[in-house]
């Protein structure tokens, strides 16, 4: 039986239809899911246009996941038919070396993306590895929930491991990462602060859980903030002033950095030790965390504000991510 | 009472001996000490160089001190005439601020510096806060001991709080600091590796725990041993060719600098992102810090390998750091 999907043909091109086979046999440990919807990550992005030398076409986009198993292999235990479940960026690990054993298996060597060599989640219908299927809190809307599963588990991973509720954190852009980073910070008890370029967007900042808005090209209110911030979180994907950012960062702070930014990071040695400061870097988030994230995310009404299109809409969904126009994220509804 | 000191009279000048006066009346909580040795920090050569723009002259350089108390202000309580106690970098703090309250003195906004606008240790006598005077403990002699004050506690600092026994580290650079990380880094349980550019050290790193020496110049080697370690703590201050020796680091791991390097470190954001690394710095430590670092010093054998020269000598003492030509610490006698 053929299902429909939509396909880059070749590096940066539009997507178009195709129609895949469902397979006769599923692998011991795999689901099949009916999809529900599937979030616009801006990885989709780099994947449909090869800014990462892994893509190869025809590719199908699309790692935030969620819709109904329909079918599972003779293994499967963790899950059964009819349950509404999440796939992310990862779909499948070993599950047996030090990183899995330690619940960090996005560092698994044998890690494997959901839409990288398989075909993602702009389709009717899914395969993944049940392990990484993650039962959807029934409080979770799915259109809100798709995109938990990859732009969420990102802030989500460097928030809980590094705030304190005590904290002071800020959050560089306002985005499809980044207004579920302010969500997640009020809830976990911080005072949080959000960065933008935009200064349209104050007052969702702040309806999303900002105390303040900081419009990141004032200069003068910028350095009013120095040595003001426990952790600053970056969420954009483009190369900013580090040393700027480091300095609004305080002693034995931390500046954490989720965005795939293309070039270094440059800061000065001394403000790094005489500060004793810290510049991190994490991705995704391992599978206990999930769960975690989205029963946190159920109990304290954190949800992706999705602008929500049909799955044949795909372009133009995708011309508006590209276009930084999406508020906050772009999800396709496909039943 | 007039006693006999040693200062630069001026920026990257010999030292020449002077005398000062002792002072009729101490402070409160001040205690004075008959120094029996001090050691001789890179920091202290920066000062005389007034390469941080903080000197003022005369110049009495020394922060590594070992002495016996022989007089104590009024309010004086947790030590006593007679004590044989230590004196590093820094001689007080507020110690009502948000960090003297966490244990995190170094970061006080009114830490003062032992030899920073006030006289150090190259000389017969000490004035310090008596909250930062630490009693040495009896297994460590005094020319052994004055280096951890400062050099020691530099490098106990991080390894004490990013190290686990099961940990991978490696130590870049075995002076001053790195002979006493090699030592406390082994004292913990960790797996020890020397990074060094001369090949003549290696039985020595070896003798002072490093289970493997590697000759940071040989770039087989190097190659041989990427994303290998969970923790390397850079003790140099020069720049380094930071890229590569973060790719040494393992996912998960982190760089850690003590070393006032002049310049930026720069990496790729996608090393450290797609990595999980960590880059991070440190000064010092607080004073819940220091007597631990002691009392572990005490217990496991870890000692300061001294070249001790009497007082008058200093500046051929100075020159051998100058010259990187101290096998580990030159110690100056006093008494």
């Amino acid at each position: 039986m053929s299902f429909r999907a939509y396909a880059a043909p070749a590096a940066g091109k539009e997507l178009e239809p195709i129609q895949l086979e469902r397979p006769s046999e599923l692998g011991p440990f795999d689901v099949e899911i009916l999809v529900e919807c599937c979030g616009i990550c801006h990885s989709d992005i780099h994947l449909i246009d090869n800014d990462w030398r892994i893509s190869s076409y025809p590719l199908i986009p699309g790692h935030e996941v969620v819709g109904k198993i329909v079918r599972k292999g003779a293994l499967v235990q963790n899950v059964k038919e009819g349950d509404r479940v999440g796939v992310g960026w990862q779909c499948a690990s070993c599950l047996a070396c030090e990183w899995c054993e330690r619940g960090e298996e996005p560092a698994c060597d044998h890690h494997v993306a959901t839409c990288v060599g398989r075909p993602g989640g702009y389709a009717e219908y899914l395969i993944a590895d049940s392990r990484f299927a993650f039962p959807i809190p029934e409080a979770l809307p799915s259109e809100s929930a798709a995109p938990l599963l990859c732009g969420g588990i990102t802030v989500f991973t460097p928030l809980s491991r590094f705030a304190s509720p005590s904290d002071r954190v800020g959050v560089i852009g306002i985005g499809g990462l980044g207004h579920l980073a302010l969500q997640f910070a009020r809830a976990m008890g911080c005072e949080v602060t959000a960065f933008s370029t935009s200064p349209s967007k104050e007052a969702e900042a702040k309806r999303l859980g900002a105390h303040h808005f900081v419009v990141s090209t004032d200069e003068k209110a910028m350095k009013a903030l120095a040595n003001s911030f426990d952790l600053i979180l970056s969420t954009v994907t483009a190369d900013l002033n580090w040393p700027m950012w480091l300095s609004l960062v305080r002693k034995h702070g931390r500046l954490q950095l989720v965005g795939a930014s293309p070039g270094n990071i440059s800061v000065p040695v001394m403000q790094l030790v005489g500060g004793q400061k810290t510049i991190s870097g994490t991705i995704i988030g391992g599978r206990a965390g999930i769960r975690k994230m989205l029963a946190f995310a159920a109990r304290h009404g954190v949800r992706a504000q999705a602008e929500v299109l049909p799955l044949d809409r795909v372009n133009e969904a995708v011309a508006r991510v590209r276009a930084n126009q999406a508020r906050y994220r772009m999800v396709l509804k496909v039943q």
